[in-house]
């Protein structure tokens, strides 16, 4: 196809994903002369860095979601359409959708990634990860539940294990999770039992490589894991998971190999792509990375299709630097928007240079006044830090209602140390001896994502 | 059991349910000398007037929720147990848990109603009540759903059946949830959708008495009438239904019989005890109304047993005038306050007089603006009745995040018509067709209420 001649109304672009790649790709277009359709399996944008926070129960799923049909109904040349794409036909240009086939001009794939359990699926049902609204419900259920497990539990051992927490993965979402758990075990629940003392839980974070935050300057790193420990988690670095079982994690060590017993346990260690990347090696001839992403030219097309484009975590961009770019919001939302610009550009015969990801920064939260920012030419770490963290998460939040709602329920959890949603919902624990819990979640698992 | 005998902190004091029945006891009895446990299966007290806020996408679960062990935590003599009551024994004075027993000396049981679908069990997977967060969640996917699902459908008799809801059940439940729908397609998602006109959609209330709201007075169930008809609703009185099967809803009417096919059928119209009305019925020979409600003595007590009291929704108390008082808020919170009071008087050889409720008023919403009060001495309608029936509700939530979380929703929903919880989770409907669903909805359903 010849993307080089002007097309009005009629160009047609398809977005797969409706996260920050594919939002930021369709809202930089509203104003271009073309049709937009935005395909994405939910109903809703999801503002995943705080997913963590809806595990840990102190916002709700509505407060960090906004409905994509909302966000984009101004856009009057943008349809949203709530659906899952089964396939792609490059050769004759079109998406197959369920139970329809939608044509394009241009594609965008930014379908993200779902959780990597290393060959190990079956420890998925042991160990949720955190990257949809329902994992982050599950996670919750499941941490709120141990504590009140623990409170009828009459057998040291078997509440010993449910005031065990297991957090798999040093990255900054493994750092945010524990941190988290810490605050509610020794600050929020700390007055809501009777037969428990919650501060004698025990939360370890467990990572692979010497430092947690791996990404981050080893000061960084030393900092954060100060913090944490300091805030009651038990920091465990070059410590490799090798099983996880219902109710017990294998770790092995230097020092040897050794069984926790824990009835919580929670993944965020790993990411795979979603299915779409097979989908484009298959049809589009994308080559993939060992992580299943696609590995995309420096204007972030296909080799050999230039009117297709991978965006977002799903893609692989090594022209910048000879790692690949980091799986974060701030890589999907500019790609999206130079992916938009692009494709104006090409409508009066110009292009653009590479594409270049303009580094703001790194950002991760340890717990109230505890945060750790890396700026590349400065970087700090403790309350201010965390100011700063706080004000770039609302500032990306995209609906207003969500950005007030947001500071309302952290101001609320700031000064009172009450957070605002510790709901046990979708399984009360009385329905669900342990022996029977495994089960009830794989009905419950999330299909595979698109 | 000697209740007259005074007995300092070791008078053990269970409430089954954190209702408002059972919270207002467990608040009422903190600086009693006795040692109360509060029972319930989830972990939180669930402020059910707003229910169909969620399940109309204005408010999350969590805003209308309060864990229960925050809202005790103050209380010293006071224990939540995250628990279901499988039995008790009036002799030994024991309520049997699902792993342990509790001894008592006084009993409160408070566990209210579930939904009632006058003998067709089955009707449930077809049409969703509305008396948990599950349901409300179920309620609102079903609704967002059935607008994404006619977006998507190319058969117009299809779309339209996509876009007719049905609301069974005229009273204060039915006349709320018909209006926010209302609200909803005829308002917020006005300029959402491409392929739809939003405006097109019926929203059919049917009751099948004369007149919805049959507890207020005539002139404010037409007033009501009058208001819904404006707004977009279609009120059928004299209608009854006889059957709901999957996407088709049988209407008996003096006209005949008619067959409205419908994918959105949602229940408001009965309620029946639930199960420990029974089991009071069986080990402490409880007399039960035809809802299976159980019938009490002046004091709330039962005949025989003056250390078990039932009250809230689950009690049918016939002792102030010849109809029995209605399952509405106001009366479970002052029973509980009534029981907590008398507790305390019998430590002093004391008793109260019989109980007496003191209605305050009947509430109802129609929509924005339009509300209808019933203060007895006086009735009225429209902004001004909406705006007490606004502070009403506030004023009853009981934790103030909640408050104030509420207020800055509803002020966003009053001047954006923005709804800030319009998520459909827990399914996505491209992995559901019609046929599906219903097998789908039967492994979610709810467990029956103790």
């Amino acid at each position: 196809m010849d993307t080089t001649t002007e097309k009005p109304p009629q160009h047609r672009v398809v977005v797969i994903g409706g996260g920050f790649g594919g939002l930021y790709t369709a809202k930089a277009l509203r104003r271009a002369p073309v049709e937009v359709t935005l395909i994405d399996k939910r109903n809703f944008h999801l503002f995943q860095p705080l997913l963590y926070q809806v595990a840990t129960g102190t916002l709700s799923p509505a407060d960090i979601s906004s409905p994509l049909r909302s966000i984009l109904s101004r856009s009057k040349n943008t349809s949203v359409l709530m659906e899952e794409v089964a396939d792609i036909d490059p050769d004759r240009q079109i998406v197959k959708l369920r139970e329809q086939e939608l044509p394009y001009d241009t594609l965008i794939v930014a379908t993200g990634v779902s959780h990597h359990y290393f060959g190990n699926e079956h420890w998925k049902d042991h160990a949720p990860g955190l990257k949809t609204v329902e994992d982050a419900l599950e996670m919750r259920r499941r941490i709120f539940m141990a504590f009140e497990a623990a409170e009828k539990e009459t057998d040291p051992e078997k509440r010993k294990a449910w005031l065990t927490f297991v957090v798999v993965g040093g990255g900054p979402t493994g750092v945010e999770l524990a941190g988290a758990i810490a605050e509610l075990a020794y600050n929020t629940l700390k007055e809501d039992f009777r037969s428990i003392d919650t501060t004698e839980t025990r939360i370890l974070l467990l990572e692979g490589l010497d430092r947690i935050l791996p990404p981050y300057s080893p000061d960084l790193s030393a900092k954060a894991e100060e913090t944490l420990t300091a805030r009651g988690v038990t920091v465990q670095t070059k410590t490799k998971v090798t099983n996880i079982a219902d109710q017990v994690v294998t770790i092995e060590r230097e020092s040897g190999v050794e069984q926790i017993p824990s009835q919580t346990i929670l993944w965020a260690a790993g990411v795979k792509a979603s299915a779409m990347g097979e989908v484009l090696a298959k049809k589009a001839g994308a080559s993939l990375d060992r992580s299943g992403r696609v590995i995309v030219e420096p204007d972030l097309s296909l080799p050999n299709h230039p009117n297709i484009f991978v965006i977002g975590d799903l893609a692989h961009f090594a022209h910048q630097s000879d790692k690949p770019l980091p799986g974060v919001a701030p890589v999907a939302m500019q790609q999206g928007e130079y992916v938009a610009k692009l494709i104006q550009k090409r409508f009066q015969d110009k292009t653009l240079p590479a594409f270049s990801y303009f580094e703001v920064g790194s950002l991760a939260v340890i717990g109230q006044n505890a945060a750790v920012v890396d700026l590349g030419f400065i970087r700090f770490s403790g309350i201010i830090a965390w100011f700063v963290w706080v004000v770039a998460h609302i500032y990306y939040l995209i609906e207003f209602d969500s950005k007030l709602i947001v500071m309302i329920q952290w101001g609320w959890n700031y000064f009172t140390r009450h957070r605002g949603a510790r709901l046990i919902t979708h399984r009360e624990a009385v329905r669900q001896p342990p022996e029977e819990k495994m089960q009830v979640t794989t009905e419950e698992k999330m299909p595979v994502e698109v």
